[in-house]
């Protein structure tokens, strides 16, 4: 079976999932952004690469600030972005999804934005273009279920090589709700992958995945040895409607156990940085004098985000 | 009285109905229609026919696949366009429709596309645009009420005249829920207009539309008798809302007797061509296997509709 | 303590507020935007002065009007717009004002026009990025509570001087719910600025504002009284929700006292001008006869407000 995600050369046709990127894709888009990191400084934020192109953003799951990084990423590509809240409009009238794919191919859309909140759905989208021929047009996968995200992957993944130079001797700790993350997910493939040789998850017993130690990674359910001389805290948003659950504690007691303080913080080494998704909760899986501290690395995070994005969104409209 | 829908010179100014349009402009527009189809295949999608024109989407009724046409079409040509979902907003506030139009009006608006549940609520704007003389200023209608659909009837006069090149030899039907429907009045006239002998209209009897006998329209309500010898179907939409309402029974009895079969599809002509406006009901109106069959150009008629969609817009931005 | 609407060489770094705006940026804006206007009229309605620009419409509270002033503005300076309805979106996540604030501008933002009701929002996010030295960053107010509609206060300004070049002999009246109107606070000060000699309030006395008389302003509780001899009249929006509560009478009542009727306009200067930020209400503010009226200049007043902010984003942008 081969990888619906590369093209017959090899090269990346869809961005669907970090589990079998090839390294060197991993670092062909890493390498791209760093050059549109600086263009995000210049007095004209803007390349043509995407000039004339027809860029959809189908979110079948509301997500504001996701859609707002794609949107920025394509505009300052001189797409032409349309933004499609599908929630609300066609699939309601009860079209299915594949025909809704179907009459935005007909309108000449070159790449679709997918976010959905079925694991799956943005493959489901790429394998019917794929079986359709559909050379020119590329999905890219902005979240679907607990399944995976792979952009937010690629810019941790960023973050961290831009912080910490090296993968091949780092410890990384991804710390809450890794059992319903898909950032966990798509962070663990791609560390692999760029020869991490410690990963690990820290959190309550109900909230570790499963087979998670087949592919290595160290399982900890006390904040405090996971802790213990990382290199690299990733830390979870806690989605408020786990709270309260037969999952999740209340938010203070989440926070007791598992709330990432200075104290907490002084276990890793003592340069490790701070990562977090965003939108952060403070006072419930990070305290504010962690979040705001020197180590938290977190604004840059989403300033690599968009450059992530525009380097994807480049790669693929020149495959 | 004067065709609202021209300017002194006789040209388009405001596209409101299909009846009543001169046959050489409905030819102008599929003319001109054609060049932009061949636009859309080319790397760069885009022509400067409408830069720093402003284009208003102004939706008094939701429809996000409607306001998605007409929004790529304007930005194929350079314009800049504003969404405008009205029902959530100002004529909430209470603001009469003529007032909300006379604001964006002194925003310096270029074209409002207007789409409204009332019928005649596109014209009496464009007879208010008139009545003040504002001849830079045009209205596209993107569907009122039960009334007219233009850009939709235009599109399908683009795809028949694709498949079948002339329209002075052709047996056309409409099958389904005429009554309620604007895209089956707007195909009508402008049918008449193109010069099809034959229109014929088939659907159950509480669903056929009065007056269409004076037209010349033949009613049928059985479908094998409708369908005989056509050379085009063009299927209807099912409205959710009207089914299981005292007009249309289940979803089921209406497949039974009006639902496009591969059966039924083989008494009309072998190369007789189906169509639909989208989106379509599997297994209500129409079975999958015609849907997705060689004699479908479902899928063309949404690509047709983007090139029609830029040429009413540049020829009324022309004129 | 410095003010925070300007840079450390007193030039405009963000529009909050009219109040404690020097006069002289107050006229450079209004000299500006007279560039504007006549661009307007133009085949091409685009300049690019904020190509490349990032310009995020953060809308906390609903408002299509005001959000499509600003955007098409942006759009004609060539900006790429985001339109972010913050009210649906992530602060319902829980993150902070600031933290969206920090998200955005690491986004690489490069204006953000904010609408808040809270008065003073745009006051804290303005002070948060002087705090941080982001110098390249800029805040429009677009209406913060019943605080400051700037923008909408210059346009007023712009309008009275295109209509009686001359503020320093003028009489101009503010008429209805003063007490909880941003305009006419915006107004006011901006009025005192430019030297009017004479500025009135007119209302019930539940609605007129305390600590105006301190200002100079003569409050009348009488309509006839109020407009005698006066040059200008601004009528405000009587806010639906006021209706029928302690402080405002029925509709009918409000009218009988305080609508705009062409007899009591009679009383004004006969070349006065009538004002009314919209959306008007038809028979209750103000008299169909006098809001269609040769007097009345409302539409001017929407034409003049696109010039307006496109003259204050380009002056912050070249800040």
């Amino acid at each position: 079976m081969l990888n619906p995600q590369l093209n017959s050369n090899g090269e990346l046709q869809h961005l669907l999932a970090l589990r079998d990127l090839p390294k060197d894709i991993i670092l062909h888009i890493l390498d791209t952004a760093t050059s549109f990191v600086s263009l995000s400084d210049r007095e004209v934020k803007k390349v043509p690469l995407l000039r004339g192109k027809s860029v959809f953003n189908l979110f079948f799951e509301n997500s504001t600030r996701t859609r707002t990084t794609f949107e920025i990423a394509a505009k300052r590509l001189s797409a032409d972005v349309i933004n499609l809240n599908i929630a609300a409009s066609s699939t309601s009238k009860g079209e299915t999804l594949l025909d809704t794919v179907d009459n935005l191919t007909s309108m000449n859309a070159d790449m679709f934005v997918v976010r959905h909140s079925q694991s799956g759905a943005p493959f489901l989208i790429a394998k019917h273009i794929n079986d359709h021929k559909r050379h020119h047009l590329h999905v890219v996968n902005a979240g679907d279920g607990r399944h995976a995200h792979p952009t937010q992957g690629l810019l941790d993944m960023y973050t961290i090589r831009h912080y910490k130079k090296d993968f091949t001797n780092l410890k990384v700790a991804i710390v809450g709700d890794v059992v319903h993350s898909r950032v966990a997910r798509s962070d663990i493939h791609a560390l692999k992958t760029l020869g991490v040789p410690e990963i690990r998850t820290i959190g309550p017993a109900t909230l570790l995945a499963s087979g998670l130690s087949e592919l290595g990674v160290r399982q900890f359910t006390n904040m405090e040895e996971g802790l213990k001389d990382v290199d690299v805290i990733i830390m979870l948003r806690v989605q408020n409607e786990r709270i309260n659950s037969a999952l999740l504690p209340t938010t203070q007691e989440f926070f007791k156990s598992y709330g990432l303080t200075a104290e907490r913080l002084a276990l890793a080494k003592p340069d490790a940085i701070v990562m977090h998704p965003g939108p952060i909760n403070r006072g419930v899986e990070i305290d504010s004098a962690v979040a705001d501290g020197s180590q938290a690395v977190i604004l840059s995070q989403v300033t690599f985000g968009i450059a992530v994005r525009m380097a994807v969104m480049s790669i693929l409209a020149g495959n």
